[in-house]
């Protein structure tokens, strides 16, 4: 059930492992996740950098076990209930528009809020869990359901678990389930001026 | 010059060291940051995960001994200019609002973005260099300045450096310099619907 993360991924600089162990896996294995673990990737999130230190992340989330489960399982779409049955936990994560300190709409609460969840990934990764973000959800069922203020976007959904055997996924899931590759460096960033 | 982390920041779970270690100094050497250094850190941003995969991340930026560094630094509000310039490199980070596969509008491409500065941001750590985020610049100069494609937002500036002596700062930022501290999990995190 473990993968060799080299074969997928080579970095062309010497960077954190951490940064290519993360990766987005369906396999789950149905086990909990304890209340103690789950505070410790809210205690990495919430180190994140945010403007004027605002903090705008906020995480709604339901155990497997709990009363809780199907008001967020019933958010996602078809393609992402087949796999996220079997995690762990299920975030919903919002961000708050405005800041606390002059009530000024703050431009940076999507990009803030996303350097949290990187947090929260990578601790996990670091713990021997999974996580896979989401954005194939309902995401006006969430506001309503999850009673989330209008003064909150909704962000994404996060389904956290532990690893799991992919050879029980659907087969079409089983073809996806390896670490992806990404663009390059140098068609990422740029000397000077956009280019073109 | 180096500050005592555990001062300032004690976690309530285990986390790794690396998200207490990163924090937003403003104190930097005026050391040039290398090419191979930045390249590094964009290494590590580039394999944050995102929406469809879509990496919606581009870095634009001039080191300082550039003939575009003037054009970066000019972008600054001047609380900024006042610490930055004593910078390595600076970032202006933009964000694909498309995406590629279906050219449809992608909802995540801030939140995906975040991501990335913030894998940048830790593996700087990890390598003793420093960041600091930035809102405080003019982002509409900065999209005409830099060529920005209309199909981009502006997301923002990132000062990057060798540590620097505090004391060298104006007064009222010498005060400043430390590590900032942060809502508990309990404040951020919340068990089914948005309390309240």
């Amino acid at each position: 059930m473990s993968i060799d993360i080299a074969q997928f991924r080579e970095p062309n600089y010497p960077i954190q492992r951490l940064f290519l162990e993360r990766w987005s896996p369906r396999a789950m294995s149905g086990e909990i996740i304890t209340t103690d673990e789950l505070n410790t990737l809210f205690e990495a999130a919430r180190w994140a950098p945010s403007c004027f230190n605002e903090q705008p992340w906020r995480f709604l989330y339901a155990h497997r076990d709990s009363d809780e489960w199907s008001l967020f399982f019933d958010l996602l779409v078809e393609a992402n209930q087949i796999w996220a049955r079997d995690a762990g936990t299920l975030i919903v994560a919002v961000s708050k528009l405005t800041f606390s300190h002059n009530s000024k709409p703050n431009a940076s609460h999507s990009l803030d809020t996303g350097a949290a969840w990187e947090n929260l990934a990578l601790q996990a990764t670091s713990m021997g869990l999974v996580t896979h973000g989401m954005a194939g959800f309902d995401y006006e069922k969430a506001r309503i359901d999850l009673n989330i203020p209008n003064d909150f976007a909704v962000e994404m959904m996060i389904a956290i678990g532990k690893p799991g055997d992919p050879a029980l996924l659907p087969e079409q899931l089983q073809e996806r389930e390896y670490p992806s590759s990404r663009l390059s460096t140098s068609e990422i960033s740029f000397h000077g001026t956009y280019p073109g």
